[in-house]
């Protein structure tokens, strides 16, 4: 079942011999075929291409030499650069585009042997809600989040087995919530971001989705990520459940998968307790949108320029700040994240992980929105390396994804705690369970 | 005189008609001829193609709507990339390489009517001390400082009106000061670093060189930068002067510039006083080389994963972390630059501007080093603003800069205050006025 076809399978089976990368590469291609049309995940495709790479690999001598990723199918968000596919940020000027060279992280992806499969459906530059005509694979009728869109849904429905995406908001991780996939955006610059289109400096990370956990641990090895504690069981795991500043936009279901989570861990030996958020993260996502204004300022800039009326008026006005933000008001938002960054790290200081919703609920129905970024944009900010783990399903049968957050750098330890909790945690949530679950929440605040 | 062509000048002339685009260029073509066989400052240049976009902007049928830089010849340092000439980054695997689409930056001065002239000589990836064949035009023995190498001495020679440099630790500033031209490290993140190759995301910042300030306020209005209070006069304006933590490195001369430049300011009517850094800025020094060292780690690893071998060692060193930094001492130097940042801009806020070094001196003899960038990299890891001033003249001849800095966002200030402060500061200082000077300062401290 090539859904199931994890990189650490693809790696086990090359290695043994027992399959080829053009097996793994056509037994994709079968999927593709019978899901793409339906799902428009994929952005540009050409079998050839990919193909050619998987005959590379099966071609080199060594098995040895191969590389850890070696013929595992990856597709790339199309905001990141690939130089043999067009690279179109889902816009006009840059439809069929080339860059001649790759994204650094799809350049070390290509020496690990990786097969570049396929470009990925993004929303417009990564920056907006709209644009992505990609259904989810669980729901046609349902968005599968943004802005990586596509890299999501292919990954849920068996088109790839590992995703890129970009995070700036909760562009990886409120996709992975709504596709029921892995997502995991790592540590701000633990991953070189050369190659992504620019939206927020400050903000955008790149992002993998994968079908099972053990393939990031693959992902960690291949971009030497620096080691970090991993823990080996959840008894005795000091676990914080956090309710982020923007928990009024959560639906009852999310609100019990989170509940339920903590009782689950709770249940499984760990020491869980809720944790309270200093009072300076009161104006975190305030300083977030604010800090996405002034680098999104510069960064269309010269799409403005070269565009004019062509441009969406969205960025059109971000460019023209007629929001009127100041240069005090800017540095007021750099300040805020500043020191939210330094109180963030003293407290997860206090945790082996902590837990956090993926995402405000069940993906909306419609593809005029990518969804409610309201549960990501803090972790963003904070540069931490953030999992999301699904698991649960919501009142209409959708997927929902509990977050899984450490002190930055410390992805390792992030990725060993989210293995652990993901065997504890999740199940179905009714609509009169988490309407109840909702009441007590309410009551309890 | 084509080395007193200035953009300001350019714009004015084409707008009368006194000049076409193709005057100037074939005046700066001139002077290329002439000099460049000797200087080494291009890493690419083709008349024609650079001829071809002169003859473009002279036959575009409204002068008005040619842009604010049409016909301004323009050389960019090579590791910004263009989408008609290679962006080689001083490195074999980059030789000849086409990126298709052209650096934001260079996107909008294209816009604005500027011709793409040149590229210009970098060090490899313009993050080492190594490897620019460029010499100062001052003086051929000596460095004309880096990595900006080539920009720097184009514009100081006349053989390009403005130069697009970059900056980390001191890759703009230095030059400036070492080629007696202006330099100009815009706030970060005021101006889009997308297609800059990347080496560290917390400091990379664009720069720009060029023969007049003026010049640098007509790229302040193409790059649409934030309005900010533009000081009229030097009588009572509030000037601090500061000692940056590398103090000890900055030779007799520089000081005696730095000392001379608060009394000529006092002189003519401003508040000077010292500036006393708090203690946190003990450690900022430290901070800025390790987020250097976890940051290039990250934007290397491609490199070496392709390269193996191939890739200097220093490189090589960076991505296998040799120096065995830990995730905690790589969070406690990010803490301390946030602490820092938050501290400076409390700090500038009781100045109109503070002056400092733009070097630790003049540019020293030989090839091999492009200078010590000890005066820079606290003012780049501080996002703030900085423009030096050419005007003082060291014991061996050679330029020195002076530093104006102000608060982030407010480049407008910055750039008025240093054209009112040129105004007042510079002069020839001889070997024993400032070795008295320096014995002075010693026994003052």
């Amino acid at each position: 079942m090539p859904d199931r076809l994890t990189a650490t399978a693809i790696a086990r089976d090359l290695a043994a011999g027992r399959r080829s990368a053009e097996d793994v590469f056509d037994a994709t291609l079968d999927v593709i075929q019978r899901r793409e049309p339906a799902l428009r995940a994929f952005a540009f495709f050409d079998p050839e291409l990919a193909r050619a790479q998987a005959w590379a690999i099966d071609a080199s001598a060594d098995r040895g030499t191969r590389g850890a990723l070696a013929g595992v199918p990856v597709t790339v968000k199309d905001v990141i650069a690939t130089k043999d596919m067009p690279t179109g940020h889902n816009t006009a000027r840059y439809a069929g585009a080339m860059t001649g060279v790759d994204a650094a992280c799809v350049d070390t992806l290509r020496q690990s042997g990786a097969v570049i499969l396929s470009k990925s459906v993004t929303t417009e530059f990564a920056a907006t809600q709209r644009g992505a005509m990609t259904r989810n694979p669980h729901d046609a009728a349902r968005t599968p989040g943004g802005s990586s869109s596509g890299s999501a849904a292919a990954v849920a429905a068996g088109m790839a087995t590992i995703g890129l995406g970009t995070q700036t908001g909760g562009s990886t991780i409120r996709p992975a919530s709504f596709n029921g996939v892995w997502g995991w955006k790592p540590s701000w610059g633990a991953i070189s971001r050369e190659g992504l289109k620019l939206y927020s400096l400050t903000c955008d990370t790149i992002g993998f989705y994968a079908r099972d956990p053990a393939d990031f641990t693959l992902l960690a090895d291949v971009f030497d990520l620096d080691p970090a504690p991993e823990p080996a069981q959840v008894r005795g795991l000091r676990i914080g459940v956090v309710r982020p500043p923007l928990w009024g936009q959560v639906a009852p279901a999310m609100r019990t998968a989170l509940a339920r989570s903590a009782e689950q861990l709770r249940a499984a030996g760990a020491e869980v307790s809720d944790v309270t958020l200093p009072e300076i993260f009161d104006g975190i996502d305030a300083a977030h949108a604010a800090i996405l204004l002034r680098e999104g300022r510069a960064a269309f800039l010269n799409e403005d320029r070269a565009q004019g009326a062509a441009l969406h008026p969205e960025f059109r006005a971000m460019v023209a700040n007629t929001a009127g933000q100041t240069p005090q008001e800017a540095r007021a938002a750099y300040r805020c994240a500043d020191a939210c960054r330094a109180a963030m790290d003293e407290l997860l200081a206090g945790y082996d992980a902590v837990i956090a919703p993926s995402a405000c609920g069940e993906a909306p129905v419609g593809l005029d929105s990518t969804g409610d970024p309201s549960m990501n944009g803090l972790w963003t900010l904070m540069s931490v390396p953030v999992v999301s783990i699904p698991g649960f399903t919501g009142p209409a049968g959708m997927p929902m994804g509990i977050s899984v957050i450490t002190r930055r750098f410390t992805d390792r330890t992030a990725l060993a705690a989210a293995r652990l909790i993901a065997g504890e945690i999740g199940g179905a949530i009714a609509a009169e369970e988490s309407a109840e679950d909702s009441a007590e929440a309410s009551s309890a605040a």
